[in-house]
């Protein structure tokens, strides 16, 4: 290694409680972006990063948009005289939390952070914990560990920071088109949002599904209907609705929806037998929910099932009567939120038109289906064959002294996807969280090892990153 | 006819407008039974009966129960020396009403009753105008007719008005229970509240649905999941109970519960004959709610599904996220309301294993299923070949100069069930209400021709059931 890595990692590790007291003087704003009473202190939590990265020789800061602040700030890196030596990195994170509430459910307030003994090692336990703050802290405190020990990055950096992820990003895409000049000048981002394997085994996360969400109802009677004067020789809406869901995998538990697999891709080789030496125990991860039986696509793996295939899952359902007791009425409409999870290259909008086949091929001739498409984006990737993954994947080798875990994400996460359209900008993303962490729970918390090894990490891979 | 039946229908004719004024005035109590706030009123309506039926000759009043009274009144009869010349009939109705809301949607206030012009001659619009007060004094206006010009009905009559029919006759089976010894002594029940089949022609219900009510719980999962970290790996109790409900029905409408044809009769073709000759016009039916395209059993009339089939309908669903907007959640639990209307012969208790077997053969193991039955009755049906069926038949003809529909009814009346079960006493179910009299509904309504060829009908029943 040709960068004083191991200085770094040293200077990490000699400040780690200066890095514990600066996430707790942070996890203490509470940040609460979707509740309008706290919008002064979301400001302070935007105020209070702003200060902490200017300490570091960034320059820039709070930009204002119709909701909360976005921060944007930029450092040079090393001076190079011009001549560009290494890439230029984004790193994004957001500062809003979730709201608490059921209080109750807490063991200590919220925003009075906790520092507990758990089985493994110190607990930090507050809203914010790990969604964020704390998976914010492992860069920006890997940043001061290089500022300190170099006076710098070893990289030009830009740093931007939402304060609306938890209201879902309202104002993200028009930010990054307003300021797409500026953002798109970095080669890589990095974002800190995802889960390790274990405390032992760090990842990459590189799948991310996509979603086709639909809400479908269907009408029959033009009013509801007495079941006793009109039951058997009229359309039921209930019972032709579920009639339609219930054709909705075979008993291979494939998807029915018409030209569903017609683009599924299946993920390297190379991926599949990093997957298969993870050692998934599908009987614990059905065990945690209170389940015994494998469940799903047959002839998968179930970290396939979970990562590289696409799903179709009825959300909610409703129609008729639902109090206590019986009321015999034919109910004159049905509804069923129905979504599908897409993996890349499955195209959203043929997925949406086959959605609309599937209903319309199975309604009765005199039945009216109407459909609400509340979310349709493409399943997303990260090339794994580029110098910034490798760099990405050496960094964490260098830390955990193991190969990264290669996940997929069940879930998407849309920044990444907007940076990607928006700006070109691939992501890396490389998380701390672990998965029991509790986002958007009570008790939320971020063991002070995986901050520890995540300020480690991003140090490592930042140097990585600018050998080139 | 030896009876002076000609007499007694000149004096229903000559009394109509009496029979008006007096039904207004019963329609003026409010008698919601339903609503403590109406407690009095309901005493008043129960109170106003008894004195009109005591001005007929009869003896007996209100009998309290722990909620609102039963009214039980006698008349011997004509004098004939004990010597027993005709059967004792008993008259069934109630003198309680439905909650008339929603207020804003009645043209008129619901408890003052109008005359209004419609297009099938005058017609009286009131909160209880058919639902029972209209139907009730039918039978109440035919026994004065024959006091007047006989001094008393041709038959030993017992009257049985009960005032909670509308909250579910929660008293009424211990009251016939207690009673059993002095209501069992009729040889006959008359139980006016069915419909006609149209203006011109009157019936005579003899087939009434039962019913097997269940509600079904399925869970799968501890706790709500995400559908993107469990999504396509784990049960989802709304695809499994979707997936189960949507093989009620095969593809020719017949009812997949095992055992569930077992034991259906089919009418005798005297009754398939009459319903024939009806003249049903299904495309009607299917437009009053809106509809164009026949449903139901294959291979079967629409009177034969509506009356004599048994049926398997959804009442009622719900799961997961109902709310606007998406939510990707994958629910710990769905439920669903689910009936089955019963015909005679078939063994209520069988279908309800039935229903049980038919969902454990087909939820994944993974499910718990719960099951709530609310109400498990057998189909009922009046024989048809009685004497007493034959003299109502009689006498509607005398009066209609047509004969009657030997309709069956898609739901059930407890109270006819019970006087079986109980008493031992077979009911007639001859009753004038039209299908678009809105009962439970705003602007109920009892067209005056109803009332009017009801009260003549009832004199004449009672005339033909004198002759033995």
């Amino acid at each position: 290694m040709t960068l004083p890595t191991a200085d770094v990692l040293a200077a990490v590790d000699a400040d780690i409680d200066g890095s514990l007291e600066r996430l707790f003087d942070w996890l203490r704003i509470p940040s609460i972006s979707t509740d309008p009473a706290y919008k002064a202190d979301v400001e302070r939590a935007a105020d209070w990063a702003v200060k902490e990265i200017s300490g570091l020789g960034f320059t820039g800061g709070k930009r204002q948009t119709p909701g909360h602040p976005m921060i944007v700030m930029h450092h040079p890196g090393p001076n190079t005289g011009g001549a560009k030596s290494a890439p230029h990195i984004l790193y994004y994170g957001h500062y809003d939390v979730q709201p608490p509430e059921p209080l109750e459910l807490w063991d200590a307030p919220p925003f009075e952070p906790q520092l507990i003994d758990a089985e493994r090692g110190k607990r930090i336990v507050a809203r914010g914990a790990v969604d964020d703050k704390g998976q914010v802290m492992t860069w920006l405190e890997s940043l001061r560990a290089w500022h300190k020990v170099n006076g710098g990055p070893p990289c030009e950096v830009t740093v931007l920071l939402e304060g609306e992820e938890e209201t879902g990003s309202p104002n993200l895409v028009p930010f990054l088109k307003a300021n797409a000049e500026e953002l798109s000048r970095p080669d890589v981002a990095i974002v800190c949002d995802t889960p390790m394997w274990s405390l032992e085994k760090p990842a990459i996360t590189w799948l991310l599904r996509g979603m086709c969400y639909v809400e479908v109802t269907l009408e029959g009677p033009s009013h509801d209907l007495h079941s006793g004067l009109y039951g058997g020789a009229v359309l039921n809406p209930i019972n032709a609705l579920t009639s339609i869901l219930g054709d909705l995998q075979d008993d291979q538990g494939r998807v029915q929806i018409p030209g569903f697999y017609d683009d599924v891709e299946e993920p390297p080789e190379a991926v599949k037998a990093n997957w298969a030496a993870l050692g998934f125990d599908e009987n614990a991860f059905l065990a945690g929910v209170g389940l015994t039986v494998p469940h799903g696509e047959a002839g998968r793996t179930p970290l396939e099932r979970l990562w590289s295939r696409p799903t179709a899952d009825v959300n909610g359902i409703w129609g008729g009567y639902t109090g206590e007791g019986s009321k015999t009425v034919i109910a004159s409409r049905a509804s069923c939120k129905l979504s599908c999870r897409l993996v890349p290259n499955q195209d959203p909008q043929k997925i949406k038109a086959g959605v609309e086949a599937f209903f319309r091929a199975r309604a009765p001739k005199d039945a009216k289906l109407t459909f609400r498409f509340f979310g349709v984006n493409p399943g997303l990737k990260v090339a794994t064959n580029t110098a910034y993954f490798r760099a990405a994947e050496q960094g964490l080798q260098d830390v955990f002294g193991v190969e990264p875990a290669l996940m997929g994400c069940g879930g998407s996460i849309p920044v990444v996807g907007s940076m990607q359209r928006i700006l070109g900008l691939d992501s890396l993303l490389v998380g701390f969280g672990l998965e029991d962490d509790r986002m958007h729970s009570p008790n939320e918390k971020f063991e002070r090892a995986c901050l520890h090894q995540g300020i480690r990490s991003n140090a490592a891979i930042l140097a990585r990153l600018a050998e080139g």
